[in-house]
């Protein structure tokens, strides 16, 4: 494949495959005059993989690039693979020690995580984003310590148990892998765009019960 | 309260809150003086709701302006006021028609809904964003259709319903929809965060169960 088919295929400008090729988020292809190469079908599903983290996931170039060479590391289990994709998810600013104002929040995480059972690392991203989320309700005045959170835990709880349970074993070790951070990417996507239809749903179905008169007598 | 205690206590600096001031964000406060002003508890805690809205939900201050807007009208329903939150969350690229690339997954999104009874609109920012999960899916060689969402789907109907069970019904309007608008943003991060966690220790139950020597016989 020319650079120009590539482009033509994935429906991303050539320039952007450049950029791609310049940061190191595509392989080289095989030189076939100056300033010319070919390209391969991986190539192509390569720029779909570094898309779809992009546009669907909202990667930054940099988290995409921990992805990529997660997938391409051999040594690296399943599991730290996903931990990979959880990272690169993560938003910047939560890497490191929390602020001071999270300090409790963090911990009080911390006892829910350690009450639900769950084997969690201490440095995993989405410890600080639920700290977080939780000072803010506190913040905003809501008398509420973690444990708000529960329904939520059990729910997400059940769907990764199953979601786990459909992560394919045929193929390649790195098609695996990939299904792995896809799956962690576009299905947490998915499942943010749904809990919003949901919403919508049942509030319309709650406001249309409240509207409806009294059937006459 | 002067303009250095709203700083103080909600921990934001004095540009930010005259920032705020200036977006309109922010209601003027009291004049006492020339560049002075007396301002209200009710400013100290519409500067943790902007804080929450950019910091937690990631909007940008134009859909904070329209979320603020919402919850001071008050011929919105709070169905309404919902909605204004959901095209708050969206990503700016999904208002309008959906591209072209797009056109198929969004018909098959549609069908989806349909099926599953739920009462959406069809101008929902959540229907393109599924769509656009789905149709990554498909450029990954996935072949699935939107029913590969079906287990998600089920998971934040329950979810929803009980959500909107919550709300609380005490209190004066604008609080209402202040606790519809944040439960809708917060409780979307801490639900994500949630997922990355259950996946986390799902991942390293099953992996520890793998790696567990079968017992001495």
């Amino acid at each position: 494949l020319k650079i120009s088919e590539l482009s033509q295929r994935s429906g991303r400008p050539v320039a952007t495959i450049k950029y791609y090729l310049r940061e190191g988020l595509l392989p080289a292809g095989r030189p076939t005059a100056v300033n010319q190469a070919d390209y391969a079908p991986s190539h192509l599903e390569r720029i779909r993989l570094v898309t779809t983290l992009v546009d669907v996931g909202g990667l930054s170039i940099d988290a995409v690039k921990r992805v990529v060479a997660a997938i391409e590391d051999d040594s690296l289990t399943l599991h730290n693979a996903l931990g990979v994709a959880h990272h690169a998810l993560a938003p910047p600013q939560s890497a490191g020690e929390p602020a001071a104002d999270l300090v409790d929040a963090v911990r009080d995480v911390d006892r829910f995580l350690a009450g639900l059972g769950w084997r969690t690392k201490p440095e995993a991203p989405a410890r600080t984003e639920l700290a977080r989320a939780l000072a803010s309700l506190q913040q905003l005045g809501w008398q509420v310590d973690a444990t708000v959170f529960s329904r939520y835990a059990q729910t997400v709880d059940d769907l990764a148990e199953w979601e786990l349970d459909q992560t394919p074993t045929d193929g390649s070790r790195s098609q695996v892998v990939q299904s792995v951070v896809v799956g962690t990417v576009v299905f947490e996507r998915a499942l943010v765009a749904l809990r919003r239809l949901a919403q919508e749903h049942q509030s319309a179905i709650k406001q249309l019960r409240i509207a409806l008169p009294e059937p006459p007598s």
